[in-house]
């Protein structure tokens, strides 16, 4: 029996993150019983996001504009590079609204086993952008200057993830960044809030032992 | 800021069933990184599926045509009819290769919550369908005669789920049957096979024991 639109749907849908061909079944008759209400304008959202969402020419964000929302907005930090993986990540840091700099995504990290150099990743770019910051031009002009004092240079806060891979991606980057007068960052690992002791992993427990605050 | 082609899609994509809104990111960022390869083709499917799909005007199976594979399939039994709750639970019956009769679906249950009543199921078409299965005519041409004196006036199978409203409606069915020279049946409760007695809830356990089989 030859495929129906249906089959092929199901199939579709079986190969997104987080459904299998058993939710991606169910997925489908969901979305057969909605069909206005659900399905087409699913399939127009679809159509939509794929011809107008482009990566941002200057720090890789996901936006409908050559230059994402966050790089034309003045009011952020543009002293302040903050290097991540991926467009969730930013998502994420966004989310925990503690950051009002600018952000660099690489789209990955390094890896051997995936064959993903450093050209692959464009941390040229990266070197680039860092080497603007340092360069008494890139001031804005309505910056705070007392902010800007605070980071002689800029500063690059390395936030790729705590995985080997993402440490890796952090080192390489660190040391391509090193002549540089910038402050180079990382985030601090430890006792995730809301975390129970007996429940980390003891590299965690470990670092955060090692990163212990005074009181 | 007004939402972004990506926030749209991500919001309905979030309707789906076994999607939240922290999976329903990650979906549309894999969607945008496999624009050609799956972003566009999952739309085109979507659209295909909601123009093309119908529910089958005897069973209420979805398919490409009026009436659907199975009921049109002379090699199937007509005078079996087995009664399910929803298109899902015929995939399951046809996965499991065991029936070669045909289907009813109800589309739901009976629930005096949600509002569905008789007149919602549709149970007069059922009770039309069961009483032509013990009219003569209704016996195919090529049906083995032998397979049909087995059932003699044929057979309705109630395979409702095994929940408070799937079994109200079965036993709502079988009265309405009842005066029907029909074989009348439901699926037997027991163990699951590969089931493990001691993680099996009391209920199933019960009729397990009550319907034990001699060796």
């Amino acid at each position: 029996m030859p495929d129906t639109p249906l089959d092929l749907l199901i199939k579709r849908l079986a190969r997104l993150p987080g459904l299998g061909p058993r939710s991606a079944s169910r997925a489908a008759l969901y979305l057969i019983k909605h069909k206005e209400q659900l399905m087409l304008p699913l399939a127009q959202a679809l159509e939509d996001a794929a011809h107008n969402m482009r990566a941002c020419a200057e720090c890789g964000n996901l936006d409908s504009t050559d230059i994402c929302h966050i790089c034309t907005d003045h009011r952020r930090d543009a002293r302040r590079l903050c290097v991540i993986e991926d467009v969730s990540d930013l998502w994420a840091i966004e989310r925990a609204g503690i950051f009002t700099g600018r952000y660099h995504i690489l789209g990955g990290t390094l890896s051997a086993i995936d064959g993903r150099g450093p050209e692959e990743l464009g941390i040229d770019r990266l070197v680039r952008r860092a080497t603007a910051l340092t360069s008494p031009n890139s001031r804005p002009d309505n910056s705070n200057p007392s902010e800007i004092s605070e980071v002689a240079g800029g500063e690059v806060i390395l936030a790729t993830s705590a995985t080997v891979d993402g440490q890796t991606t952090a080192h390489y980057i660190a040391e391509r960044l090193a002549g540089l007068p910038l402050t180079l960052s990382r985030l601090a690992h430890g006792v995730p809030v809301g975390g129970e002791l007996n429940y980390l992993d003891d590299g965690t427990l470990a670092q955060a032992m090692r990163a212990r605050q005074p009181l």
